[in-house]
């Protein structure tokens, strides 16, 4: 690529230490933090320092492979049992976004052939930097599939933050963006502010800047009307679980705009990695919907904005029926109709899953 | 009434001045501001300070009688001269809410008569007297009407704040609620946050809690899960401005959860007095949409939680047609159907409009 891709990267693998940007301070600042033992990779995760299903999962490995480290002793067979503890450990951080068990099951599959712990150790952090690498380019071939689908001086319309901060690079439903971008096809961006934790508004908005987009920013509350009067051509939302019928848990909201693109006749996409797709869950019903502290929602940024002790309804997620998806893009190619079916073929021959 | 009805009232009338509930500071405190001149009561309308479309009829009502006493003249003809533009000053504090010129012109008829500009002057209280006097009546009786539509543990939906302290009691789509509650029907109500001034978590939860109402607070990204999760019943909102055919202007967000209701085979119902009716307007494209500063959606509290240049879109208003709409609810009765034909038979004899 001539074009110089300005948005920061989320994580980085210091060797003694992760270096992540801390998502929480943007759009103010942009801080890094270092993370040097797992209950620090733990808390970013938790706390949404990191966020993003792809870069939870490069965090979530870089953290193994960082707390393995310190794993004191020379027989591997003790080695595998406390690694697969830190693991667990890990994985309760966020129980949705599936690319997370996914990136810690890869991780444990590097030391299962290892016969001494220092080959198990170095294969963990080969494997986390693989993932890594992959999912740059992974992002990138997403980008390139999703851009088909779109014409110069479209107005497309996403939620939260499916974006290069939010991946190793690129994102996945921000990528055809940055490729757009340097094709020069002008795409104009709807950015929907995301209550609660406001992704599309504190990330995405930036995020686009940084990367020289057009985009304009809402209110989840505006997203019909925007529709309406700015003639949307298509909307395109991120993943942080798909199960094996197409069913997609993403941020909360985007089941509401997949029904009113549905409503008004706009395609309505999802981009997403091959490691997003559950096929162990049948169908939506079955994807757990993690709740969020109240406080969420009766505070913006430690700002009061309700009651005190108002009772609160925080689901982080929702299911997107697959039959309201109109196409599932992923770096294998675009999905469009029976999901069931061609979800099967896409993982026949691949290795994890 | 047996009954105390707890919630504050939103404006009184003190001779002198007018108080009102200051609703920017709430839900955090409860403060009553002291307006005096014209230009206090423009201001309280253009922040929010006022709001709710019978709200700011009243005060602008009140306004125009409080700055008329100031009118210094003998002669009648140039009073209404001068009371004319202290009136159409009043009346460009807000474009979209119909009740503002509604009271005003009310306020104008009534010195049509007036031989002398004392008389003029009396009439011109009296009269927003009695605006504010029939309001509550009228909000009774629409609660009264929309009490038939639910039923014993209903969970209902509403958007900004159509409550007590936008009209001079009981509300118009919260009304039914404070009635339920004497009746013991125990209704659940699901109030959105309603972005970006947030009436939803600041005012309407705030005022259900107040009146002892069940009520839970989630934002507008949640209103399609929740549908579907907590299997609301129905959805009742307010409405600024209602066309000839039913098209109706309401908070921006209205839009989005009729289409929602309208997939999830919820009834969507509007609750809103003959004076929100503007039959001079045909149909909803005709009904001017204000758009807002795009600090609002920058910025929460003053708060800043988006980048300080990004491009915004604030339409505060949006058009939820009538093919939407289960019914409207006013103080003669319940509405469906064919809203052009009904509509035109409610206003036949109506002296006004």
């Amino acid at each position: 690529m001539t074009h110089s891709f300005a948005v920061p990267r989320s994580v980085e693998w210091k060797e003694t230490a992760i270096t992540i940007l801390n998502q929480q301070k943007l759009p103010d600042e942009t801080e890094y933090l270092e993370l040097t033992t797992k209950e620090d990779v733990f808390d970013a995760i938790v706390t949404l320092k990191v966020r993003g299903a792809p870069a939870i999962g490069i965090t979530a490995a870089f953290g193994l492979a960082l707390a393995a480290k310190d794993i004191e002793t020379d027989n591997v067979t003790e080695f595998r049992r406390r690694l697969e503890d830190i693991k667990q450990y890990l994985n309760s951080s966020r129980p949705t976004a599936i690319n997370l068990s996914w990136a810690l099951e890869r991780l444990s599959h590097s030391v299962e052939n290892a016969i001494s712990v220092n080959e198990a150790k170095t294969n963990l952090v080969h494997e986390a930097i693989q993932i890594q690498v992959e999912d740059e380019e992974t992002c990138r071939l997403i980008g390139q599939n999703a851009l088909q689908l779109f014409k110069k001086g479209d107005r497309i319309m996403t939620i939260c933050n499916a974006g290069s901060i939010a991946t190793s690079r690129y994102g996945t439903a921000l990528a055809p963006f940055y490729l757009a971008k340097q094709k020069d096809l002008g795409l104009h961006i709807y950015a929907c502010e995301t209550r609660p934790v406001l992704q599309g508004s504190r990330l995405t908005a930036w995020e686009l800047m940084q990367g020289g987009i057009d985009v304009t920013l809402i209110t989840d509350s505006m997203a019909a009307h925007t529709m309406k009067e700015k003639q949307i051509s298509a909307v395109i939302v991120g993943a942080d679980r798909i199960a094996k019928n197409g069913d997609t848990a993403n941020k909360i909201g985007t089941y509401g705009l997949a029904i009113l693109a549905n409503a008004f006749d706009i395609p309505f996409f999802v981009a997403a990695p091959l490691s997003t797709f559950d096929t162990k869950v049948k169908c939506g019903a079955d994807i757990p919907i993690e709740e969020r502290d109240p406080e969420e929602v009766r505070q913006i940024s430690g700002v009061r904005t309700a009651p005190s002790n108002v009772p609160v309804f925080n689901p982080a997620f929702d299911i997107t029926p697959h039959d309201l998806i109109s196409g599932i893009i992923t770096e294998k190619g675009i999905m469009t109709g029976n999901y069931e079916e061609e979800i099967e073929q896409l993982f026949k021959g691949e290795k994890v899953h």
